[in-house]
């Protein structure tokens, strides 16, 4: 299994147990997400971008080879360094920083996850604290400890239920609703997406 | 115009700027929403929730007629509270506190301002900062000031197109980009959405 770990701009908690859990993984930073790998003291295989967003301490700081890629241009450097991860050939990554900044980056990691997640490749998205992860077709099961909190929203339409939950919910139709906000694990629960795709959050 | 603006739970920066634009809004709020009135120095017309993630200082400080909902049921305070603005005959939903927060509940709010605008209601909504408005079919302006960031997404897509900022577009099929992200405003900008619908993002 090739695992990325990208590190994007958002907010990021690092800790210990954040960095024992990127063994094995292969680093990759976007711009200023660069300074989320001084935080874990790891080693960055790549960090690519404009560099607008990254201040002359931080490049003197971390030692990592850079890609330069131009300031005008139609993407982003956290959407550059996803098609460099699927160039790599990746098949699981986990998005660092990638909830909790800015609003539309938030979005658009979102949305690029699920992109990820229909060429096959496993993906989570995290700030350190909260959990994302893109559900489309399918069972997913995922290993909560008891009194796990967790949302599930459909994304933004799906026909989901829940198994293993404090409310489980046979397969429904959802649309615009906070129902299945701020459920409970029991244990581990499994995901039932049967139309459309939906988000599982854990906070 | 039937003008409400209603609290939730989510970060807002109470400013005297935000104040003066609520004179004339009708004001409600959600469960720990409540704290904003406090913040802004403003009188509730309605207080609902479970009160469950109010605390007893909050309930002390603000007086306002409660309506108390079950702590177990399907719904959020918030998205009651939506329902109830509804029923109250809103034409014109300010959605304040609903950015920011909570990835979930964010996302939540997201939904139901487009349910709002399929139903014909102007939507905004803000954490004080920065401002979401949710884009149906058609076209739409917004008196932006010259240099004035903004972003466009596709929700989840669209075809839409921009003119009026630094980067123009036509009408184009948009889907999973970061391509539309950190645009500047000319001045005014007009917002056409062929198909779908999309997210206006003002930071």
């Amino acid at each position: 299994m090739k695992r990325f770990a990208l590190l994007l701009g958002g907010p990021l908690l690092a800790t210990e147990a954040l960095k024992e859990r990127l063994e094995g993984y292969r680093l990759l930073a976007a711009d200023s997400g660069g300074r989320h790998a001084l935080a874990l003291g790891l080693t960055l295989e790549l960090w690519l971008g404009d560099f607008d967003s990254s201040p002359p301490w931080l490049q003197e700081a971390l030692s990592a080879p850079k890609e330069v890629l131009p300031r005008e241009k139609d993407l982003t450097d956290g959407e550059a360094l996803l098609r460099k991860a699927l160039e790599l050939g990746a098949e699981e990554v986990l998005l660092l920083g990638a909830l909790g900044g800015r609003l539309d980056h938030t979005l658009v990691h979102l949305e690029l996850a699920f992109l990820l997640a229909q060429k096959g490749v496993r993906v989570e998205l995290t700030d350190g604290l909260t959990r994302a992860f893109p559900l489309l077709h399918g069972v997913h099961a995922f290993p909560l400890r008891p009194g796990a909190p967790f949302s599930l929203l459909p994304f933004p339409e799906a026909t989901l239920g829940v198994e293993g939950a404090r409310w489980d919910l046979p397969p429904t139709a959802l649309k615009a609703t906070s129902r299945t906000l701020e459920n409970e694990a029991l244990g581990p629960i499994r995901v039932r997406v049967e139309a459309g795709r939906a988000l599982l959050y854990l906070f």
